[in-house]
């Protein structure tokens, strides 16, 4: 038996999310069939976060555990023989026992969009939130900066999550435009339910001038999910990379 | 009656190309519906350029004519919230009544996308041919140049074809790769049916060496469908802009 890592990239649109539902149709379900069929025996299959439905993931990671000689290369294009197209397995690599794409995971990166347009544009929905009011960029990347580093992290969590501490770090946190894309890049060791989004959500209002970029400390001490703003649409989120190296 | 010009954005994935047809649903279809039921008269759209089944526009140019007070502006939001997503109006505006887009356009830049990967990508499929085999980018970049030009280009020309002379202009032909994404870029007076994804197909086999740059020259000289490479696929194609102005 080895334990196998896996590097997935998808489209997130058309699934109820990552995580396995009775009655609804996930990557992780969607997977799991796959790899099953390729290595035939039953597996199942852990990934390093559970995104929501309709979010995307560039660099998803996920593990599963089978007994085959199939060389890693063969797995790779085996597995995407038999995977819809907005599902693609990136990368295979056999990985010691005790990897966890969790527990192991030392930095995640994720991105959200924001189309900061006129009009929508055909091409971006599915992957941006189209947002045409105008944005203040540089009071949104003001903003940003009270967000890094090591904070209790509450105001930027949804109700109802039963996590034990809410504490986390946030290593960088980049807002840039290009053209009619702005695009929030956040590096952190992990990230509450919904954190990213609300943060989007937090920094539009900025953008907007409904909130001051000083304001965003008293939101965190306040450790008030009321106090931050709403949380940014699905579309916009895409996870890009676990890291599992100390740097 | 005045005559509106309108810049239309589509992912042409799910539609049988521009031009209406029966029993198939067109883009020209989809927008004349949409402009019909906003100026509340029946109106017939003329494009700048038939786009085949899953071929995308970011400028295909459309006209019209209506009778109505409405502003621009609130045609374009009015238009847009009667389309569905996957087809976008980006600017409306009045122009002279004998402004033709197909007539009146000088220049039109078309590219072609290729991805070039070993594993195919959920976000780009639709949009990027597929295409994993090594393409040796300078090679490709050589034998662009000759096609640069005036010439007969009946080699590049789908059989079938009914139009009176196959002399066209190519004014530019940009070929470029940012991490794995082939970009071919070509700007010209006109096109013939099919001629830049024929193109763009020819290139490709410069690109794995089954054609030498060289071999371009004799292939145009030969004025014959047979001598080029093959179709490629309508997903890489997308109409980038119709330029009206003379430089």
């Amino acid at each position: 038996m080895s334990r196998f890592k896996v590097i997935v990239a998808y489209d997130g649109t058309n699934y109820h999310g990552f995580q396995k539902q009775n009655n609804a149709l996930t990557i992780q379900e969607v997977l799991e069939k796959a790899i099953t069929s390729i290595v035939q025996q039953p597996i199942e299959i852990i990934g390093a976060g559970r995104t929501d439905t309709g979010v995307h993931a560039k660099g998803q990671c996920c593990v599963f555990d089978a007994k085959t000689n199939i060389p890693e290369e063969n797995l790779i294009k085996a597995i995407n023989s038999r995977l819809p197209k907005d599902i693609v397995v990136k990368n295979v690599q056999s990985v010691q026992e005790n990897f966890h794409p969790r527990y192991s995971a030392k930095r995640k990166i994720y991105r959200y969009q924001i189309l900061n347009s006129k009009t929508c544009d055909p091409f971006l929905y599915r992957y941006a939130y189209f947002y045409p009011h105008t944005l203040e960029i540089s009071l949104m990347q003001e903003a940003a900066k009270y967000i890094i580093g090591e904070h209790d992290f509450k105001c930027f969590c949804s109700a109802g999550s039963s996590v034990q501490s809410t504490i986390r770090t946030v290593y960088s946190l980049d807002v840039n435009k290009h053209d009619e894309l702005v695009c929030i890049e956040i590096c952190g060791n992990g990230f509450l339910y919904n954190m990213v989004r609300i943060i989007a959500g937090t920094l539009i209002q900025v953008g907007i001038k409904k909130l001051s970029p000083k304001e965003i400390q008293n939101i965190i001490d306040g450790k008030d999910r009321k106090g931050s703003g709403p949380t940014a649409p699905p579309e916009g989120l895409t996870m890009m990379e676990v890291n599992y190296e100390d740097e």
